[in-house]
């Protein structure tokens, strides 16, 4: 089976080279494996957390989607789309908003930074933050939940808003899955080997240090400046020079050839001028880079392409996303209006005749399931719980194997029901 | 102008005769007046907060309908609707969500209430806390000013709540309204004179007290037995009863004329027996109630026809919702893509050149406001203000009056900037 992978990136930049080494590349390269199904977003909700520049949002949006496309994500193959053309995210994002709790918020990772961080100035712990910065990861969740994605690739600081996606899933299923898994439980994959691209200065490249070098805007020149300006020692040409100690070898190497590689260092070593150096590095960028800066130019001043392009992502994720909501909608009881009265005989199915698993929680904080007749008599009763999956999978199992599955199980017979009763139950729910 | 009110109520109860006297029906009283024009709706999303059961949301959505449509709301005349029928209210709770401050719901009165609960009981303060209960303000403050509502009429308990949906939408209007005013600023109607209505012990008539009479549920029969259950005292046919001790009397009277009122009341104090004072209020009631109570039943054997009904009040609601809500993502840049670059002369219209308004926020919490000229010079620089309002105030007056406005306004000329050139800009702006 496809894996499905899910990447968002937040709108409010513009990718410099950094991030077409670390992040847009491998994404891209990910995306074309054949065991798996992609999906890829711009996360503009996200966006108006940091930022309330109308305008920069607009442009950060637009630079970003031309980039992915310029860069090479083939949008027949992957789902490629703006979060905010998916209306269904918003309302997953209040279903779960409802069952996460705030306790869980309260140990968020950029949270808790931002509380620190204002103690220390001697402020209230909330001041300045927004509901958006605290309620981001239920956000979050609801963008991997809509589209039952299996792996997430997220850096390190990340991994825990994945955990919590995974906390809130299955909480939702536990309450109103009836033993079934409304949501698949995410996985982060943490790429270790991606390489941290230096900066102008050697450390890594982000535009909080100011040392980008950027990946198509400003044009070849822009790059060639950029590169100029990578710092590097005094030594002279002829002189001999330790590539390892080099910032300029490990942009090299990102965009090169192993063979490629060895003959950089090895010229290195035998006493390449920088300005030399440089010029080898451009060249080598831009053989890759040039090519996708066409593209990207074109697609620049062509809007409207990439707005269709995007309208049709939105398209195929909301097949995606309205039946899963749809779904949800059902199980929370957001229902259309039908008959439900019990005394109306012509909607009493045989189904309301049916024993019931009921999965619930006790003031101890356990969790219990029990099975009840359609009079409402309990007919068997769990032990509690640590945790509502195991309950869950003990009615899993109960409904698969029956009678089977109840030798060893955590339960007894309600008051004054056979052994026999039950298992004619079990088995009845077991035809259904 | 016609007042806009919006009213809400929770979907999950069935109402009871004190919900028919204490909310319904002078809410559709009100919404029969001339001058007004009123959204009602379900609150689903919120039942969501209280409610894990399915089962009873979607029995109370289905009851509370046809509550109202039986006790006489004219879905013609008011816009009905269920909030989860409305899928941009819970984008717009995502955009309202980025620029509520969180201290400000840290304030909130129900979840102060939860924490405070938590902390006597020797628990951590958010034990049990959902986010849905701690954000429910945001959703709320969504409900209001989706519809841009003037009036909400509400309880004490709710007051609070209004004043956050006022304060998020002045926040909201002074971050993205370019001093127009995006978001009307909602006022709570707080009803003092309706008459809270005794149950059957004499308290308040609440579900939680237990005390209920039921409103449709149970029909003619079910009503007859609630008040044959009201307690009255020992005193037999023929001793003269005290009629403002007897919790008979409130009862007749919230459906009473006067006249009549007056007739029970001499009737109790000339010895009429409990028994038949329980007949007459029985007869009374009913008179009213019967009728609707049959209109009622149609409706619960016709889901169909409340669900066609929900369906037209929706299409309704989001002929209002939609448009504003394309409003507010223009505004916070979720833009349609275009071609934006600065270097693309083709799209340098002249509106390009004309000056811009930006009103921001200092580091000193005061908030200002500029005129910068097209190529960012500064035209006019205003003194910080304790309010956003007063900024936007002022950019409103000069935006519309122009120079005129200048005289008193506190503001300074930029640094080598003309008065005459000042006023120029002010006149270009002016003939927008």
């Amino acid at each position: 089976m496809k894996q499905r992978i899910l990447t968002g990136v937040t709108a409010t930049g513009i990718p410099h080279l950094g991030n077409y080494v670390g992040a847009i590349r491998p994404a891209i390269a990910a995306s074309q494996q054949a065991d798996t199904e992609s999906f890829f977003f711009m996360a503009d909700y996200h966006a108006l957390i940091k930022c309330d520049d109308p305008d920069r949002i607009e442009r950060s949006r637009l630079a970003l989607a031309a980039t992915w496309l310029a860069a090479g994500l083939d949008p027949a193959r992957v789902v490629f789309y703006r979060q905010s053309d998916i209306p269904e995210i918003t309302e997953l994002n209040w279903l779960l908003t409802c069952v996460t709790a705030k306790g869980l918020m309260n140990r968020a990772h950029a949270y808790k930074a931002a509380t620190d961080a204002n103690t220390d100035a001697g402020e209230e712990p909330d001041h300045g933050v927004t509901m958006g910065l605290f309620c981001y990861p239920v956000l979050m969740a609801a963008d991997i939940l809509m589209f039952n994605a299996q792996r997430v690739p997220v850096g390190r600081d990340q991994i825990q808003h994945i955990e919590m996606a995974r906390d809130v899933a299955q909480r939702f299923n536990h309450l109103f899955g009836q033993g079934k898994e409304l949501f698949v439980l995410p996985e982060a994959v943490v790429e270790e080997h991606v390489a941290l691209l230096p900066g102008l200065d050697g450390r890594k490249m982000s535009k909080s240090y100011d040392n980008t070098i950027p990946l198509f805007e400003g044009g070849a020149k822009g790059l060639k400046e950029a590169i100029a300006r990578v710092v590097t020692d005094s030594r002279l040409p002829g002189e001999p020079k330790d590539p390892d100690s080099s910032h300029l070898v490990p942009l090299y190497e990102a965009f090169a050839t192993a063979e490629e590689s060895a003959r950089y260092r090895a010229a290195l070593r035998e006493g390449l001028g920088w300005g030399e150096a440089k010029q080898q590095l451009f060249d080598l960028i831009e053989r890759e880079i040039g090519p996708k800066r066409a593209h990207y130019e074109a697609l620049m001043a062509d809007p409207d392409q990439i707005e269709a392009i995007l309208q049709a992502g939105a398209v195929r994720a909301r097949s995606y996303a309205t039946p899963l909501l749809a779904t949800l909608r059902e199980a929370v009881g957001l229902r259309r209006f039908r008959t439900i009265s019990r005394q109306n005989a012509a909607v009493t199915t045989e189904k309301s005749l049916l024993p019931v698993f009921k999965q619930y929680r006790e003031a101890d904080g356990r969790f219990y399931f029990k099975l009840t007749s359609h009079d409402g008599r309990v007919l068997l009763q769990s032990q509690g719980f640590e945790q509502g999956r195991e309950a869950g999978q003990w009615v899993g199992r109960l409904k698969q194997e029956g009678a089977a599955a109840l030798a060893g199980a955590p339960v007894s017979l309600g008051e004054g029901v056979s052994n026999d009763e039950l298992v004619t139950a079990l088995a009845a729910l077991n035809q259904e």
